[in-house]
């Protein structure tokens, strides 16, 4: 059985990021999976203050900061996959789920406490809803963001909706924000399988190993390539 | 037996881009993959030129455009996983890179014509070499663009590199390209066994009946919570 | 004489942020201007609540939350040119600079108010800091929505350091910071002189009258080039 | 006298792309400016091959690479301002648009060899035009390019539209085209009377006199400041 967590950031509850987030959410439930939905605006989540820049080792779980995000961290550490749902605020997402991204670096950088990131291998989907443009943007560097921190993306983990008027009159969003739903739950359920761990640590000896064989490969290829290419060059250089 | 191919998007066959590429493709192999790389910069692939915004069927597999792209396609359906590596061009791929993004279209296009996009469910990663900025913003829109054809987005999928100097004498960075091949490899081995689609479009109908259900949920939100925030705002237009 | 102000989103007025915006905002006095550091980790700024998806017009200055943001917002009225400067948090800025952003439609939607976003022909600079990357991410996301708002960004008004270690060590860094503070203030006097609106809604009409003409050009391009794309296309499609 | 150029990234000269390009520059044309269109689908334009990374001097106009990229070159040179106007492939810009950015590193990097970036002053605009989504994702990105080479973002510099359909039925959608011509020709006359430069390697010898000064600041700011972090993190550290 696994655990779909949502996690909303816009403060209207009744609007269309809510209302895509739901379906996503009856989409998991459709193929079994338990789910969540946190409404962040009644959270108090305060803002990250970058300890680690300070002390690469002071940012862990449960963070230094003592407020509701100890909450979100253990619904987080719970679930198997989390959809963000946010409305786009200036191309990207709303303050509280940025500072919900912020404080996420507490389970991330346990790969250096623990030699783990404690989200490696959770699936997570994004959903943005504004009234103009921007959702690509907000949705690439969620992207870079949950993938960099350890989370899969699984295939069309994305839905959007970027124009006034309701949203449960357009199908065809509807069906793509279901899709996420079934996306992260299908991932979620073929990774619960898999019992080792994603970034291995130990490849490191194996790396410095290697590195003679990679070496002389590419300089066998700088001799044929280079050759040419210098060519071109240095007789611009002459000139 | 999962097969990674790794699109090497450098002219430099000996630089800092290839010889993490060759690193990632070294670590599939370790976990039993088949692997190969193509040199984009030996193909003759020529632009998209956009058909789809004449005739939205006329983009498909093979395209219309008679080049090299052909085989590339080719390699991409036998492949479960690829990895794009990419010098730093302007915070963005290299031309070539991007010419094949764009003829991708073809195969990820097909979900209007065959009803699956070609591309569903395979497994990419993303590497990114320059001597300066801009990996982020390259990585995270190859993350957007990748996803919405229906490529999986693996846990820690991206390797850079962003200073001068041999790559080869920064081992964290070769570890980081080590596990893009081993994250991309595990992957496509966890997901062989599925043999499902992963974008529904038979949803559509299901989509349709709840619709109401999540009607009247926001409806009831909206009850609470709007005449809190209606409050405030009417306030103020009121002065 | 032009006014300069400099929005510190660091927490740490003793890190690498603080140190770059201070020397921008040393060369911009170098030119003659007054200029202001405000410490926004020292002021109360809440969440935008997205009042405009209710109802438009209901954004506006001083907009209906009552914090440390109307001072905020005072200043930047008062400014001829602003530099951000903030720390990268996974590939974007802090959650008191993003909340400042989200604030600022209340000066931008003036347009809908007044005819005109009070930021108008603002000039601004962005500053960003980090240990790792991500800062091409999150300069390009703040100049767009800087630029919609209605900011200029004069020539290289971009200065990054994305490295471990002082960057009152690194000549380079610090040499880009000081020509961001030098062309903010030099287009901010140039802009001084320019007395009339930049975005002019009255060019409706026009557009409106020379729609026919480009109409009439477009369909004789259609004629041309049209033909020779749909041979290309039209022949696939029967294949 | 000021000189627009619009450069037209699509290969439908009959299609939205180029009737925003047409309308912009017309604006620009009613504000006394000569314009001009490039229609870079006729023009033979070869992907940058990264010399720079061999040899950091060797990139220089007009580039080792003998086609058609010496006359946008030339005409670059001339214009006072240039919109960008490009369909969205992929969340970015279509291929030709991609290798002219790429080329034009041969005149940024004129800072190197010359000591000032060739584009330095110059004005930019951008025009976007899709079916569907990414418009600032493929703005923010050029943004950050252009003024990383030097040029000048005016006020409301961009205009995309993402739907089907023709674009001459959207009178807002063509208004802000309007206003980009608008906007980037009042720039380009108000900059055509500074005679100086913006990037001042000069500044380099004031900057290393200023550090000192910075130094001794922020370490006072860090004698208040840091004792009361430290207090927190070293507090969670002994637990």
């Amino acid at each position: 059985m696994v655990r779909i967590l949502g996690l909303n950031g816009s403060p209207r509850t009744y609007g269309n990021t809510y209302k895509l987030l739901k379906i996503a959410l009856e989409a998991a439930k459709k193929l079994g999976a338990t789910t969540e939905i946190i409404n962040l605006y009644e959270y108090d989540i305060k803002d990250c203050i970058g300890c680690l820049s300070d002390e690469p080792l002071a940012c862990r779980y449960p963070c230094v900061i003592n407020d509701d995000m100890k909450r979100i961290y253990d619904e987080i550490l719970k679930a198997n996959g989390v959809i963000f749902a946010t409305p786009i605020y200036w191309f990207s997402p709303s303050g509280v789920i940025k500072r919900v991204i912020d404080r996420l670096t507490a389970l991330e950088n346990m790969i250096f406490v623990s030699g783990r990131s404690w989200v490696e291998g959770k699936v997570a989907g994004v959903i943005a809803v504004g009234n103009d443009s921007g959702e690509i943007q907000l949705i690439s560097l969620m992207y870079a963001t949950l993938n960099s921190m350890g989370f899969i993306i699984p295939p069309f983990a994305l839905s959007f909706f970027n124009m006034r008027g309701d949203v449960l009159n357009d199908d065809e969003t509807l069906l793509e924000a279901a899709n996420v739903g079934r996306s992260v739950t299908l991932m979620a359920k073929l990774v619960s399988e898999f019992k080792g761990v994603w970034f291995d640590v130990k490849l490191r000896e194996w790396v410095s190993k290697i590195k003679d064989e990679i070496k002389r490969v590419t300089e066998e290829n700088k001799e044929k390539v280079f050759r040419e290419r210098s060519k071109i060059i240095t007789k611009l250089m002459r000139e």
